[in-house]
């Protein structure tokens, strides 16, 4: 038995969300399934974060152990055989016994999608949210230079667990163009729930012109202040990459 | 009654294709059902032209005449509005009466995306054709330069009537990359049935190093020789514009 580490990317259009919920398609239900016909027998996976419903992930990072007598590279073949189409493991590592996917973290990564159009387009519109009004570059470049510290994050989303902190170190955050839209990326320590699609509605309204440039600082000034009501939808976001600073290979693998 | 020309966008994955067929969800059936929901009584629109099944549109061309009393603006949202989630009107103008999408058209050009990649990405499949070994960028661009001219393409394709010409004239044709992939765009006077798709096929093989680099310049010269084979798959496809070198507006139009 030893415990494997995988990098997981899905389409979450299909999925209830990550978390494995009664009567409805989750992604932990597929690969669960996938890894019993394995020979795992575990309870339940263990897994970076929970996206939500609808939230697709390029770099979610799950962890389990399994009695697998092959390579990596097999185990890797055998999970994306038993995958459905829109869950691939894209990367398989043996680990550390101890490795955990969520505790271990020491940072996450998101990418919120965005274009700016005034009608329909069908080819963005699976993995991007449309705007409208445009919504200015360089303007939410500047918005956005407030996120960056330790700050408490409370009118942007709740903490996973009631009660629990609301303060959250952001390392980075920045938009850039991307083909024909805009992309949003934020690196932090962890997130409440919603947060990221608070911020990025938030910032999107600066954009447009609808509230003033120092929006976001009022907000973390004032973090039980009014809350943030817009949401951006979950086709734009991703979770793309999650960060380990200690070890997270099994010691003295070669594969 | 006045003629209208409309650059329509589709995503392709869930279409039979352009063209009307009995019993099959197609674009044409779904744009004329909302174009008759407007008053309009014709028996077909004119189109510039089919794209296949699973093949995507940004640019699209198609017209139509209709008796319609408001502005362009109000007929674009009235046919949004009634048009599937997957099928969208950017553009629409008011032309003069004898435009012709498909006979008047003198350029289209299509793009082709592929990443390179050994498993499975579902956020890129939809729209994206998954080619392992990776394909070598310079060395497709490199084969490419054998296309402009006029040639003989009959290697590549069939003539959409049987019997027609096999005679097409490309004017440019080029890799580059975009995202996590690489994206081959070409533009020509006209193209002969699958003959994007067997072009990028024979293209990538020549960028994995499993066919010649003058084999394009092979098939070419001997036009009747033996047919290319390998066929990308429809979802990589976009029809992503149609040029027209004469008028195109109506007289004096202002909108």
């Amino acid at each position: 038995m030893a415990r494997y580490k995988v990098i997981l990317a899905y389409d979450g259009t299909h999925f209830a969300g990550f978390q494995r919920q009664a009567e409805q398609r989750s992604v932990q239900q597929v690969v669960e399934t996938a890894l019993a016909s394995l020979g795992w027998q575990g309870n339940s996976l263990l897994a970076a974060g929970r996206t939500d419903q609808g939230v697709h992930a390029s770099g979610q990072v799950i962890a389990f152990d399994l009695n697998w007598r092959h390579s990596q590279a097999e185990l890797q073949r055998a999970l994306n055989a038993r995958l459905p189409e829109d869950v691939a493991a894209v990367e398989v590592q043996h680990t550390w016994d101890g490795f955990h996917p969520r505790y271990q973290a020491t940072a996450r990564t998101y990418r919120y999608h965005i274009f700016c159009a005034e009608f329909r387009q069908p080819l963005l519109e699976r993995y991007a949210w449309r705007v409208h009004p445009p919504a200015d570059l360089e303007r939410m470049n500047q918005a956005c230079r407030a996120l960056p510290g330790v700050h408490d994050f409370a009118a942007f989303g709740a903490p996973h667990k009631p009660g629990g902190s609301t303060t959250r170190q952001i390392f980075w955050a920045e938009w850039q163009p991307e083909g024909a839209g805009l992309v949003f990326s934020i690196c932090g320590n962890a997130f409440l729930y919603h947060m990221v699609r608070h911020i990025t509605a938030r910032l999107v309204e600066i954009g447009q012109g609808k509230a003033p440039l120092e929006a976001l600082e009022v907000h973390l000034a004032d973090p039980h202040g009014s809350p943030v009501q817009a949401l951006a939808p979950a086709c734009g976001l991703v979770l793309s990459a999650v960060a380990y600073a200690g070890r997270d290979e099994a010691p003295g693998e070669e594969d």
